[in-house]
């Protein structure tokens, strides 16, 4: 058992677990997304690609389902003593496995809560747990169960979440140390993530982003590195990640002379990253940094060069995506509370002119206002 | 477009996919796994963490319904001409968008394919796929029917596997520099990892696998680095990834005086290896590689060390994970051919000892036996 967290903090998330159940008259709730398994119990791996799921009853009784190559994963990285294994073959039934389980745990007749929006349960292990508990008991979607009770953060939480914040300016040092006309892109790539893995911090939940030239204009990761030039532009998407806990930020280098559409577009990225962070602060929602996002950018006449979403909430996050709810968007109303995590990202791509301009920070809300946790100057980088 | 692989190419994979779709008399595809729109159209991202579909038309046309930050990436990644994007509400219901796209492209009324074993489609999503097209058309579980023809590697795809082949040797090189006692395990994963991103490859669609002292016995990544000791053993899996085609190793290094146990267990995983590597050859089957494993094993007395699987195929993989179809397990009938390529990784984990001994290789098969892409000797690596 290598816990990043102590017994009774584990036992508080799971009484608040157990509350919420017992709010919504669940018998048990079977996990399929890996963050809740990390947030009540400790487990850490990427074997959700394969069908596996946690329970836990309304009796407090956890239960896990994986695979032989996660058993010792489980017993190394959780507090879960009872592991059972299902083996690949040809005709394997898990989902049946799963629910002879549960059956046994007593937990069968009633309602079940299912995380039924996970990338640990695809659409086609879904029909067949379906199938498996026709019958049997109730299932009941359950999704954002656990997503909303790990978007407050604990003391020990935020613990983790500064410390990515630190690793996340490592990164932000080396990759401006490196940043010149003739660099490989790689080079960069290889500074930033080396910063953070020397520093102990892990592997992202998604590829930092890194795009050069008219790349610069993308927010995703793509195969395929370039060399920077003379008069370049380089967007820079990346987070510090220790624990799994993540501190994300955002840039656009610009190298060489800006032209005026960067310092236009920088203007108006600084304007709205300043008016989405007073905002974000307990009672406002998620909606509503949204709404400030856009009115500066709409303001600047910018409204077709933005997107239709600004930041999202922080956490202990897996592959694909470090991603978590809430995002903010129009109308979003989940309501902020002090120990969110919020990434706020003013992502600005001018496809007429070839211009790319973001920048994003990392907060915490606190009970007044909020502290930035990747406090790196709003000044627009030249090299 | 930026796009790794020419436009016949493209073509014949096309016309490849057209013509098993007209097989099962399909009227239309609709693709959620980013590795069948990579393969299919270059499309390139990890934007499958939201709910975004490919469709192929029996009449050979491409649409794609995506999120406004994926746009652009449609754009400078694929050949996809026709992009539509859906919008972030509370109230947003991009499966009946998906209807109404396909119901304009002419695909309703008839029999749809549907990847429903994807990441991209959790089971929450497959629920509300299902209903948008209720009455509409018949859905059809089409699951493999992209992975079975991206199994086979074209000549194109294979120099990248090739490539791929290279990196993680250099990865290899760069970590057997590092290790040593008193080094930090950050320390070795920061020089593989920079060794692939500075030779122009790409993030793993998993993380590597380290582990030391009695986390040796763990084949998943966890979060938490620990100092190697004067006594010691790492495990470590890792795949060089090119294009996002993956190459995997695997090796166990002994840090100080081998222990008899490892000495024993070093034994069997290259007896193993080697008696794979003679199976893996066309029209064996991936279960007969599975027994050729076992077997070995079996025979030194390990059926309680070894895994229920003892690898894959390998290719151009998403997060979370790089592991593809056929997996190599009891009774797997997949039918091996010349074009595969294929991981076999032999896991010893003694718990009763606290033994980790791990052998793993890629290979590529060819019309007669095969050809190691990742050629390191089979010896102990003691340091």
């Amino acid at each position: 058992m290598t816990l990043h967290f102590t017994g009774p903090e584990f036992e508080r998330r799971r009484q608040r677990l157990l509350a919420v159940m017992a709010e919504q008259r669940l018998d048990g709730l079977l996990m399929f997304q890996q963050e809740s398994m990390y947030w009540l119990t400790g487990y850490d791996t990427f074997g959700f690609c394969f069908f596996q799921s946690l329970w836990l009853g309304a009796d407090g009784r956890l239960a896990l389902l994986t695979r032989s190559a996660d058993l010792r994963q489980a017993q190394h990285t959780s507090l879960i003593e009872d592991i059972r294994v299902w083996t690949d073959r040809a005709d394997a039934t898990p989902q049946q496995q799963l629910r002879a389980m549960v059956a046994e745990l007593g937990g069968t007749g009633g309602r079940i809560g299912v995380e039924y929006e996970s990338y640990g349960l695809t659409a086609a292990n879904g029909k067949r747990l379906d199938a498996a508990f026709d019958g049997v008991a109730t299932l009941i979607d359950a999704s954002q169960m656990v997503d909303r009770l790990r978007a407050v953060k604990s003391p020990a939480e935020i613990l983790y979440a500064r410390q990515a914040g630190k690793l996340a300016l490592a990164a932000r040092e080396a990759a401006l140390a490196t940043v010149a006309p003739g660099v490989d892109e790689g080079e960069v790539l290889a500074a930033m993530q080396g910063a953070i893995f020397r520093g102990g911090g892990d592997y992202p939940a998604n590829e930092f982003i890194i795009g050069s030239g008219t790349d610069a204009l993308l927010c995703r990761y793509k195969s395929g590195r370039r060399v920077l030039g003379e008069d370049d532009q380089l967007t820079l998407e990346w987070a510090g990640a220790f624990r799994h806990y993540h501190a994300a930020m955002m840039e656009t280098v610009v190298i060489g002379p800006p032209r005026d559409r960067h310092l236009e577009l920088f203007a108006a990225a600084k304007q709205a990253l300043e008016a989405c962070a007073h905002v974000m602060v307990p009672g406002r929602t998620a909606g509503e940094v949204f709404a400030a996002h856009a009115h500066v950018m709409d303001g600047h006449g910018l409204s077709s060069h933005r997107l239709a979403a600004c930041g999202y909430s922080l956490g202990a996050k897996f592959t694909p995506s470090w991603m978590d709810p809430p995002m903010f968007y129009a109308g979003n109303p989940w309501v902020l509370e002090a120990g969110m995590v919020l990434f706020a990202h003013m992502i600005l791509m001018d496809s007429d002119t070839g211009t790319a301009m973001c920048l994003g920070r990392t907060y915490l809300v606190g009970v007044n206002g909020n502290e930035c946790l990747t406090p790196a100057p709003l000044d627009l980088i030249v090299n």
